[in-house]
């Protein structure tokens, strides 16, 4: 409970001084005023975040939570939950897309088990179970409010850990059979909004399981009746350990000033917490791809974040955010290399 | 006009085989199928393109067409012309926003003088000067058939050098002061559509000089009576030598099966007159970002392409091309180096 009152006493606003700054050289590089969109603002956000005009992408790392759900049985997963192991173990032997797209975008992966219900046998999976998987949350609450909060100091630690190794650009990402449905039931708990528009087909429902799916969605917040505005009683009661833990990842980037990237729907459910949770959290976030599930459109109102990347991607693990890594790069080779009218004598 | 005709002469439709070879092994990738989305779309395509299953990137360019425009007279730009050949100056020293990008991306330039009013004074841009800028389209055609086939022909060139030095993934850029209403005039001379939908701000407009712009287009179809179903008589009509250019950079690539990036605006417009000259064109075309300009969504509907980046950028030169490097070899990196399910035993 320390560690978690301790970052988000830490948490503090973008640098605004910086960004006027950074405002200020944008305007003056060899380009109409922001004819370069995002680029533009990522350097900018950036600016805010470390409170330098330039900077430069020294170590890149995703933060994968992998964890079972207990509302799996419900048959609300296209696949057996033993699956989500299987996952876990292909991201360190480098098989999954998010190893591979990882890789290719120079990043490592620190995927921590936080609560899979299935044991791994891999030491580079970092075994930080707190119990093999949440309790099915259409009949009581996912995990104790100390669980969600120790869930989060989880994601704190180990992101702490990669901070103080010189890792100064984040990602997140998740493993978990049935978490699109713990992430529909946190947004539809924190917003009320419709159903339809925060229940998806997650990796591919029939349409009778996606009819299942929303009603499991809604007897699970009206059984666990969370408090909107307590997002550790929405996170504990429909929660899964896996957002938690990434809720925890944003915070402490947020605490230690380093940019953090949004990966799909789940990982932008973890965002939304983070943000409730500490509103300045989401100065330090970046959104990566549009993802495929309805409840992303709120996430990004919610959030007053858009998207890079259309890719109509729905895989998760943190794929979208290993995209954006190079296009982030790009807004500081902008910002560093680009020349200005000076340059050219105007 | 004899190498224009054989290059038309060898583009080939995909092949389907190894596309359907490629979408198997995409289906037996660790992942519920179709989840990496236009990834998965790009592997094939780029299956289809080279024949072949697996791929490498293994030389990048962006070829660059500069050269003014007569239509320039008639006030619709935001910048005198001389800039056109400040920037293009500013690609070769490394200062321009593309030239940025390009190097981030591992990517060379290759720019081209079709036709700039100023003459450069920089080596390392490539002299096929066809004529010191365009004729006003508004009061005549802006080049002869046999000027815009030259141009066409420049790029074809330069780009099958380019190929034979082994570069195989190839995007395509320009600047040209005034550029954007000549692709807008070539587009609604091509669909007909509604003025609003094909004429945007360009660089930043005012009110007055954006309705100015507008007329202007319309008066320059008016003018020359342009035939929609003959694309060389709407290019050399209306059209800049910069789009014929990269009009013959798409039409090269199709012929020696390389993939080629369109960037924003203008670089659409060059890529819908490469299609309407052989449909076989757009298989090889890869849409990289959505352009600000209204004309962009005709754009991709004429071609049936989505672009991956929405990035909400006005720059041009080829910076979406740049950007959109990296998720191309993102796309061979998740077909050449992810697990199957074979290879976890399932």
């Amino acid at each position: 409970m320390k560690l978690y009152h301790e970052t988000i006493h830490a948490i503090k606003p973008l640098n605004t001084q910086a960004m006027e700054e950074a405002q200020k050289r944008l305007d003056y590089l060899l380009k109409p005023q922001g004819s370069l969109g995002k680029l533009e603002s990522i350097a900018k956000q950036l600016s805010g975040i470390t409170g330098n005009i330039h900077n430069h992408i020294e170590k890149k790392a995703i933060v994968i939570g992998c964890s079972d759900n207990g509302v799996y049985e419900e048959g609300i997963a296209s696949f057996p939950q033993s699956v989500s192991t299987l996952i876990a173990g292909t991201m360190v032997t480098g098989l999954s897309g998010v190893a591979v797209l990882a890789n290719h975008a120079g990043a490592i992966l620190k995927v921590i088990d936080v609560g899979l219900v299935t044991d791994v046998e891999n030491d580079a999976i970092i075994n930080r179970k707190i119990r093999r998987g949440t309790h099915n949350i259409r009949k009581t609450a996912a995990m104790t409010k100390d669980e969600a909060i120790r869930a989060i100091e989880i994601g704190i630690e180990e992101t702490n850990v990669l901070i103080g190794s010189g890792y100064n650009l984040i990602g997140t990402g998740e493993v978990g059979i049935g978490n699109t449905t713990t992430s529909s039931a946190i947004l539809y708990a924190l917003t009320g909004c419709d159903i339809d528009s925060v229940v998806g087909r997650g990796a591919g429902l029939t349409d009778e399981a996606f009819a299942n799916k929303k009603k499991v969605v809604m007897d699970a917040v009206q059984i666990n009746k969370p408090d909107r505005n307590d997002p550790i009683d929405v996170l504990s009661k429909l929660g899964g350990f896996d957002i938690a833990c990434m809720t925890g990842v944003y915070l402490a980037c947020a605490a230690k000033k380093i940019p953090v990237v949004i990966d799909g729907f789940i990982s932008g459910v973890a965002a939304v917490l983070a943000h409730k949770i500490h509103s300045d959290t989401v100065g330090y976030m970046i959104s990566s791809h549009g993802t495929e599930e309805p409840g992303g459109k709120i996430i990004n109102t919610l959030l007053g974040l858009e998207p890079m990347l259309y890719m109509n991607m729905r895989l998760g693990e943190g794929t979208g955010a290993a995209l954006a890594f190079s296009i982030i790069e790009a807004a500081t080779a902008m910002m560093n290399n680009m020349g200005t009218f000076g340059d050219i004598g105007l």
